[in-house]
């Protein structure tokens, strides 16, 4: 085995950290936590995977690991899972001088960051994301939260870790279904900031996802999660808070979510993102902006999403005007003006809307 | 009726924001407050007293206001309570252009501030506090707050108002207990900021206390509130997150949330607080720092604070063990090297510590 060389990106918000990314990283995590009394959040399938490797990792380097798990899956983001966890960590005695840890995708990124963030009014936190999602999205950015039974993501914090460790051998346990969620938003990052992402999510990706198991070169993994990571921490870095640019990462995300949202999240994020890019491509080429209509909807066929829900457009409307990027309630887009030039349109009407929704259904069913 | 000049104070924290302190203010928050969307948090007492005025006073200004009340008291200050007051705020539809206003004491303002902290992950926030102890405490510096059953404000996060306005005839309605206890924290700034406050406490809050109802005039009140609020936010602005001299705020409160938590919270924080300054004083003239016990003894005893829980030094060296000042399990306990000159002591004895407790048994018993 050839060693795989780590790629580190600094990111540069407030306070500045990096994210390491490479193969067979997890051993070292005792050299990156500075913290003495930890608590490890994770569920209980990553902690079988990943938990005791990373715990002798730390538990080596002297450190005192409180294990705290929950069970898989979304419905673990709410508020009765946050406050169980918490208790624990109180129970467990850790104070301000301790580090709570991350271990897993979205969901214990997620939820141990709000725990991070509020726990003692905030104490430092780490990130180990073991999903290509968690790496190429959620753990940049420092957003944190919990579902309520009204909507997702209702509670949360900016919350930046101190640092975040991607290990991609962790990918290898990943199903394709996962492994394709991530793939959406790296073809987003790609089509934003970086088009060698939407060569590597072409080719390397659609192998992934089509061959069971037959996953890039580590070195190749390695790369092209550094990049997706390098483009959204330079975005974030210049809006921490998303009040301008960082909306961009929004791209295929106004349809994504209705959809996503619409279907009673039944079709999952990645693959509602892949319908939204498609989406806003369709509303681009008739504006006259990037035409890259044929090459996207190549790739995605490829790649293979759950079906497009059978869903009307009144049914999307709602929620697209509830959108976050939304000004009195009329929906914005991000649009490709070119590959790595997005741009938010305020005035797309509702026929193109229309429009552009009956040639996705024509396309993509 | 003379008209009562209101004062204004600059908290240099990020953002910027002011304090108002004044008689007959409430009238004015249509104008304080940007936002049209608000969600206005109450307990069902101060609702009653003020809430429909200021309701009042800011539909007048054309602004939309959701009303969520909680039970009166500190067992409000759960995640129960929070949970059902964020679910409410969402059920209204509040989004991000929306404002969160807290109107009570120190419960409404932690608890509403949390939500604020939280809620679609931090929303703007404004502070109506109705008692002393808030207007002149918990009002500046940020820190919002629920408590576990494992301890008081376990969670919580930074997050500071957009404004503050502390209106004194709200006081009026405060019972004499309650008065008491914000004459604690304001005799604790005046210690360590501004020897005005001393005489303040000494002359005028003693008679408020003493004889029900006797409160000072609006315009003393007025600046004996300012007074403080400046003393505290030259502190906070300083030290936003508590790394350095805000501990200086800490004065009286090594023993003070010792005896406060080991009594269970019979004894009221103020009250509490009363002890922790004579016995910082009493530490302090052991070490030969100024001497400011016999004139501290003298206006506790006229405040006439509950009485001194029946509680061994073994009870409460655990509490002062883990106060959040300690290093290494070892209590460091703010002093005064003169009026207005507190300094953070670290190596004081156990010895010393039995001896002043000594003392403040059979000063205060």
């Amino acid at each position: 085995m050839t060693l795989t060389a780590a790629r580190t990106v600094r990111v540069e918000v407030s306070p500045v950290y990096e994210v390491h990314v490479g193969a067979d990283l997890l051993r070292t995590a005792g050299t990156l936590v500075a913290q003495e009394n930890l608590a490890l959040i994770a569920d209980a399938n990553v902690r079988h995977l990943y938990g005791h490797d990373l715990v002798d990792a730390l538990t080596d380097a002297g450190k005192r690991v409180t294990r705290v798990a929950f069970t898989p899956g979304e419905a673990s983001k709410d508020v009765a899972t946050y406050a169980r966890i918490v208790r624990e960590l109180a129970r467990a005695g850790l104070g301000r001088d301790s580090a709570v840890l991350a271990l897993g995708g979205g969901v214990a990124g997620d939820l141990a960051g709000f725990v991070a963030a509020t726990y003692l009014r905030g104490v430092p936190y780490y990130q180990f994301p073991t999903t290509l999602l968690a790496m190429v999205d959620s753990s940049v950015g420092g957003k944190t939260g919990v579902d309520l039974p009204e909507g997702k993501n209702l509670l949360g914090a900016y919350w930046q870790p101190r640092a975040v460790l991607a290990d991609v051998l962790t990918l290898r346990s990943l199903p394709v279904r996962e492994l394709r969620q991530g793939a959406a938003e790296m073809l987003k990052t790609g089509l934003i900031g970086d088009p060698v992402l939407i060569d590597f999510v072409d080719n390397q990706m659609v192998r992934a996802v089509t061959r069971q198991g037959q996953l890039p070169a580590d070195d190749e993994l390695v790369d092209a999660v550094a990049r997706s990571v390098a483009v959204k921490s330079s975005i974030v870095a210049a809006d921490e808070r998303e009040q301008g640019v960082r909306s961009h990462l929004n791209l295929g995300h106004t349809l994504g979510h209705a959809v996503e949202a619409a279907s009673r999240f039944a079709l999952p994020h990645g693959d509602s993102v892949f319908y939204g890019l498609v989406f806003a491509a369709l509303l681009g080429r008739r504006r006259g902006l990037a035409d890259v209509v044929e090459r996207l909807v190549g790739t995605v066929k490829r790649l293979g999403p759950e079906p497009l829900p059978q869903l009307g457009l009144d049914d999307l409307m709602p929620f697209m005007a509830r959108d976050k990027k939304a000004l009195a309630g009329r929906p914005r887009f991000v649009l490709l003006a070119d590959v790595g030039r997005p741009v938010v349109v305020g005035d797309v009407t509702d026929d193109e809307i229309r429009a552009a929704w009956r040639e996705l259904e024509e396309m993509m069913r």
